[in-house]
């Protein structure tokens, strides 16, 4: 049990503060002789990294990876592949502002993670949110660089697909467009609306939240597993897990709820190599179990707790008190989770790739002959 | 790692098929010299037992649960109390009528985990869902009543709080209705409205999904923990684990992607013993720790998959066909699921609540002096 | 972590204790489709049964094993196999003579666990020495009969090596001797030696130590991992793990230590599939990898302390007292180690199994073409 | 599952090679709130350190740790203090001589771990050993640094006890000798007799092995836990974890098969706080769990496989040859590997300390009143 790693087979472990000198994450077994190139880890880096559009925090990182183990050349190839051994991934925190926080050394932010953290351990990293700050996801985009590469047929992807009370049209919906707006956004038509809203709330002095959706195509059918190892439980917890989300669902999710039987269905017809789903509604997972069509999730970002206008707090004292909090902080931090939630679904199905590989000595289901 | 096993300190590992002989739980690491008695544990397993309405499957198991294990008298009381070895739970399966299922022995039931098992595993036990089935959380609810006397201050309850389209009236909501409908519904008002709804979906050969709400009240400052062992981590992966969840919420849920951060914020006023919170969209967990507030989750159950009304499917050789699902099925298995939230809510808090301990030595935060 | 459970991938649970109802185990990560028979199991049981000379202890227990979940039909040949879900076994215990121990309810008998079970818990089941009994090896017996199932070219025998200060004559080595007299001992001219010294050892109220050697044939190149995953550490962890021993040695072992690098140097000569070695200090293993030798451990098991001469003690209100142990005991617990040892192995080598092929694809090293 | 970790509650994670960039460990789940220095991290780290006296290998490394993130100033004392979150630890690398090794490219050095590495991974990083040298072994110290804090009131010391067939006398064992001498020896007149044996043992172009004793005293009874989850289980895999390990031995160890069970008994007399033991064959642990007496773990190191003489080997084409290692290498590994014993003594009991105190909510056993 480690409450800083994720995965059982492909296990991520992530260290670092906000304010530290660095953070970095350990990728342990991974599969050897798999090509890995510091830029193609980078590329991820670099959607992720902040001060990118005036959406979000002008804290400017480059967010440089360095491998620092688990990469040899191939003995084949001379170029550089994974061992077997354990990846170490270090990023350099160049441009902590620390003085900005001290004026909220002594208070506790509301619905921000800085009263629990110092209930919990009695101390705590008052810079910029410690371990609780969204930095920590750049290692995982770092790992989800490297668990895309373990399963590189299937295709992940995600996008922004609501900002505060703002969803886009799902008719419009075109992956190409996502790297093409500072939102993610794979609908190009919301893209001047979701501008405007959001400059309002910062005029507003709030922020807001938001909705990502993420897809992973082409997984085989067959990952997954019974019961407490349900790919969906490790999807739920994946997402849950990224700072400030309250919700996760799995295809229909929440909304299946209203779904009767009939319709909720995914109806089966034979085809060429197995069945064709005429529907999705289960989201690419059935018991736990991935049954070929895409794996979709979706998750809610609740707003940026650090806020302009004046709430009421208090202390560490337990004394009545406001506060305002300064720093540079994302309006909407739903956006750059879009990365995030990319390399989460990368990490968990890495991992049940492997695990299913291990339990069946299969890469796919049985399939039909 | 484990498929069938769930937590870390409090671990519990369920074993076992619908129409096997007996199916069960093996509980380990829980805290010795606790009372125990088979009537408590019971009274837990008879909320959940099958049978008890027309709107549950009309299966009739005794669930009586037997403890082989991990259980001895106290040398001062002479009770029976847990020894800190593993606790073994049996309970014997009695009404399996396995000849129900002959028709489905080729055919997968679309929405239904047939198809991902056999493909994952190439082999399934047909016969109502085998390990699929819902059956396997009687064995959960087992744990979940030992799970609560680890924690005995923790108030753990839930209630169905939709069906189908059928919202209840939280301005209603009254524990004390919980347990006398046949739908947990702690909103007396609904009752009749969801009777004639499931009597109507029945009669259309359709089921109905539904939310569920758990509650824990009285849950110390400083549990859970951060990054992957965040709390709200453990439940989504613990509610999206009982079978057909497709959606989970902790307290605003999907919905505060629609919140404004002024709106969202929690606030905080100094109380006698620390700072009480004047709303909960936190859902009593920030930064994956407790702050004091009920712990509030909801999750989605999608429609039973078993229906009457003929759906196209496909047979293990891939052909095309057409399935109605006899045998004896929940139309609404949200229902059953309101005591199976609770007993995941249980597990999941008396593991961090180990957790908590083991790396802090305290029960709860550090307080204020 | 689970202190109840062993192995990660191919996991096995245990619970139970010597005088409850029944004891047993619960084997999670099987793989699918493999064919099991009671019989098999029972066979490995069967060699450990106590009861079955004069020089193991005289309580008669059938340990029938049942299958309670975890195998079904297979769809082609009609015959049991594993599901891939958890297979729980179980044992009834039928001789229980619970009275043999009130004597000893109030005091600790020396270099026995009921002093440190005692001060841990708070509380201790002392019939028969509960959780701690030897008794609880009975279900790894089972789980080991599964996992050799698991890995069916690899052959695993196990031999007495040394009772008292009596070692085997390693030139008359021959594993057909083995379930040929009551001590697992492949040197026959040992065995009349060690009779006499066993009845002479019982006659003086006393009991002896031994030696177990376990030796695992055919395991293929590359089995183990590196660093805390050596094959090594976890075949100690698991040796180390069954009662009473208190020393693990691999190939050279101890003895080790007195050899020179010359010596110790298994020299390579190229095979026809690869290198051959010329001699096995490293006992099969080399860097926590498997190097396609003979895997060989030795543990040693300590004398029985539960013995009839009268041994200084102190009461549970610490109080000098003096014991003697009645009841029915083995005079060498060592004796019916040696089918424990092999389970043992069995468990370990699946699991490594499980783990090469999850983060290889394959089933062995890459070999030479 | 993690191969490249170690522990459960108080978690070591390590990385790193011989001749990459840097090695180094995250610590995960170490209690907050505890005074660190970097000062006291190093003073076990140069204890470990290579090039130290003729008997180490000449490799020159300053071995210097930088603490990157989970240590936080006190809010009360302005001293450093750990948070309770991850503590990543770096070590640079600083001497790598990598061309040392181009020769034994394409070579297997006979019982290294070369060969192994090899077939498994398919890919090897062949200088120095790679992950499977001995350099990875100061990441251990340094994070054995950290888990003595977590339990001050043990102390943890070693001592080689033997070099080849040279032991120590054990009337004259003195702690104070043991740094005060390149052996870590405890008995002052074996170490000009060590030197003169490892002076010709490496003329002959050959190397030694050895055993190390490690001793914990003032270890709190009930520490430790029953079955697989068993003290001297975690011990015996820690140590033979340790690279070269081949024996580890707990209290009497593999002798305690000569001995009888009336000498074996470490009788008990009542003492002022509880009983007291009139030997310690069980090396403080009874059935897993600690009983009071010191913790006494042994392990034997194999002789260093890097030697000058000779070697008939294969090359990884399978072809024969010979091998001869230069390098600089270790003539006797085993006399490094006295503070990396004491290190791994520290994590187990660290780790075994936070266990107890998770199930029973006390630090140690329930004591006599």
């Amino acid at each position: 049990m480690s409450h800083n790693s994720f995965g059982h087979l492909f296990r991520v472990t992530t260290w670092g503060e906000s304010h530290g000198e660095a953070i970095g994450a350990v990728v342990d077994g991974c599969p050897p002789g798999i090509a890995v190139s510091l830029s193609t880890i980078q590329a991820h880096m670099d959607r992720r990294r902040p001060g990118q559009s005036r959406f979000t925090t002008q804290r400017r990182e480059a967010d440089k990876v360095r491998i620092l183990s688990g990469v040899f050349e191939d003995e084949n190839t001379g170029g550089s592949v994974t061992t077997g051994t354990p990846i170490s991934l270090l990023i350099e925190n160049t441009d902590q502002r620390s003085k900005d926080y001290s004026e909220i050394k002594d208070k506790y932010r509301p619905s921000h993670a800085d009263f629990t953290y110092h209930q919990k351990y009695g101390v705590r990293d008052y810079r910029g949110g410690g371990r609780a700050s969204a930095r920590e996801t750049a290692a995982r985009v770092a790992a989800g660089a490297i668990a895309r590469l373990v399963i590189p047929k299937v295709v992940i992807r995600a996008s922004l697909v609501q900002i505060g009370p703002h969803k886009i049209d799902y008719d419009r919906f075109d992956w190409d467009q996502v790297d093409k707006n500072p939102f993610f956004c794979a609908d190009a038509a919301s893209v001047p609306k979701w501008e405007s809203f959001l400059d309002s709330v910062r005029k507003q002095g709030s922020s807001a939240g938001a909705i990502i959706e993420v897809v992973a195509e082409h997984v085989p059918v067959g990952w997954g597993a019974p019961i407490y190892g349900k790919l969906s439980a490790d999807l739920a917890a994946a997402m849950m897990s990224i700072n400030a989300v309250k919700g996760v669902e799995i295809g229909a999710g929440m909304g299946s709820a209203e779904l009767g039987g009939v319709e909720n269905a995914d109806e089966m017809r034979a085809g060429n190599t197995g069945p064709d789903f005429t529907s999705n509604n289960a989201g690419g997972i059935l018991g736990g179990i991935t049954n070929g069509d895409p794996v979709v999730v979706r998750f809610a970002v609740k707003p940026t707790s650090s806020i302009t206008t004046p709430r009421q707090s208090v202390t560490t004292a337990n004394r009545d008190t406001e506060i305002v909090t300064k720093g540079r902080h994302d309006p909407c931090v739903g956006i750059r989770a879009v990365p995030i939630g990319e390399a989460m679904m990368a990490c968990v199905l890495a991992d049940h790739f492997l695990r299913h590989r291990a339990q069946t000595g299969r890469e796919a289901g049985i399939g039909f002959s």
